[in-house]
């Protein structure tokens, strides 16, 4: 089933322990897309400047991506620069330019209206919810936030909450928005406020999957690890890479079932820690989906006991 | 197969965000006991004062755990105070008083001497070493050890290391021998000055054994997952309590198997699980081997796909 994604397309210069990147081909909805397409069809909605080109639409549709929805705006793309110096599993952020991004009004194409997935990718909770709002007939939907809409856009972000069936965040995010440091107690919190699903990334340490009231451990908590990398080259869009895999894997399944969720999970974590192996996409534009498997198989033999 | 552990028995006054305890009974060696004696035969070597009474021994006896060789020396026990207030993962010392153990001297009774597992806790690499050719004819030898060794002993820990076969640190130890962030190549430095296994401790977020050359993921790697838990009432002794079911289970093994290794991950987390959920030893104390089982049946429910 065709997932519909909302978010940024933009540029990131990069600079981590393994060398610097200047404006390379980034943004949530970017890394999302490349890494569900390797499961399913994707959709995207964003916004880009003047500087946004034939090369780089390319890039989504040699992953035979969907770009109608990618509007062409007067003006420059989103920028980012940040560095991962100190700290590869935090980036410190030097630079953010909205650019055409700070008067973005998503539009849905035609075409993209019998999507049955829909991902709202970390923008503002405002225009999550237009979105979601104007897409009803969708069968799931997931979404991702990060600390500032967390800390100054609260009651915004509610609102997006109340309308997902999946909220993907990491360990800060969750501790933030239950103001509670226990990991259990914070997604029961989180959960309270909406998502039936709630997916904790944890870096390096894999990520943990809560459903329904996350009292009985085992039954309704999943955890998938990492994987422990030779070189973390670059962990810029790791997190939407894993949100792709997930969602892109669940969305690829005739029906929702624990199992397909426990395999989503896998396939979340197989892609973020594709995403870190070089700069940008780099790594997901290599790779096929035989390689994904593999790793696949790779995630199942480090932790499985038999 | 019996094991011989050499560590600290200890009292600890401990203050977290779920209370307060005075001079409760602890140490590593008795963390580590309690947990190792539901697999197998356990014998303690230490040194307590005039303070470790009947009361205390009861409690080694009650889990069939043989004390002769702890020894009883004029003057008091081991002290520690600590606390996890702003940080669950990471106490902090108020004080230490080594008492009796500033003149340990570690006596292996004759009785011990068949022992075919042998613990080196967490003790000075010098007292480690001392110990570990002391009882040449043990079939695996395994240890933990500490920063302060790290930082300020390194000549002597190497020593240790060089005749352990598993040593089991955390994620800023493996990174403080190794001089290195990086997990994986850090894993490869620390089995580089001796251990053919390696086990690293994550906190909550479980634990990756290493071994062999640890350049092919999957196969000569193993992640075990933690619990998360309702309530982390004392995290102390968490990681002996994860030595004590890792090595007691292996100790119960007829033969050394790499599935072996990885069930004994798993009882390693369960026992690490167990050991937060009280103040002090007093869920070590408690539990049944019934409770052990559930839990680890718990733990694959939680991390497998099928």
């Amino acid at each position: 089933m065709a997932i519909t994604v909302v978010g940024s397309v933009a540029y990131d210069s990069i600079e981590t322990p393994a060398g610097r990147r200047e404006r390379c081909l980034g943004g949530a909805a970017t890394y999302f897309s490349l890494a569900a397409s390797f499961f399913t069809e994707v959709r995207v909605i964003a916004v880009v400047g003047e500087d946004f080109g034939p090369e780089q639409e390319g890039v989504f549709h040699a992953r035979k991506i969907d770009t109608r929805g990618i509007e062409r705006a007067p003006g420059k793309s989103f920028f980012w620069e940040g560095s991962y110096l100190e700290n590869l599993n935090e980036a410190k952020t030097h630079n953010t330019e909205l650019n055409v991004f700070a008067s973005f009004e998503p539009k849905i194409p035609e075409a993209y209206r019998d999507s049955e997935f829909l991902f709202l990718a970390n923008i503002d909770p405002v225009l999550q919810k237009r979105v979601r709002d104007a897409m009803p007939g969708v069968k799931l939907v997931a979404g991702d936030t990060m600390n500032y809409w967390i800390k100054d856009h609260r009651a915004a972000l509610e609102q997006v909450l109340k309308g997902l069936d999946i909220l993907l965040i990491n360990d800060t995010e969750a501790r933030m928005i239950a103001a509670n440091n226990n990991l259990l107690q914070a997604a029961r919190a989180v959960m309270a406020l909406g998502p039936r699903f709630l997916v904790i990334k944890h870096g390096e340490y894999g990520a943990t999957l809560f459903h329904g009231s996350a009292t009985k451990i085992g039954e309704r908590t999943f955890r998938a690890p990492a994987l422990p990398l030779e070189q973390v080259v670059d962990p810029t869009g790791a997190g939407d890479s894993f949100a792709g895999g997930f969602f892109g894997y669940l969305a690829s399944q005739k029906e929702l079932t624990p199992g397909g969720f426990r395999r989503a999970m896998f396939y979340g974590s197989v892609m973020g820690s594709f995403a870190c192996e070089r700069f940008g996409t780099e790594r997901l534009q290599e790779i096929t989906r035989a390689d994904i498997d593999t790793r696949f198989d790779a995630f199942r033999e480090l932790t499985h006991l038999d």
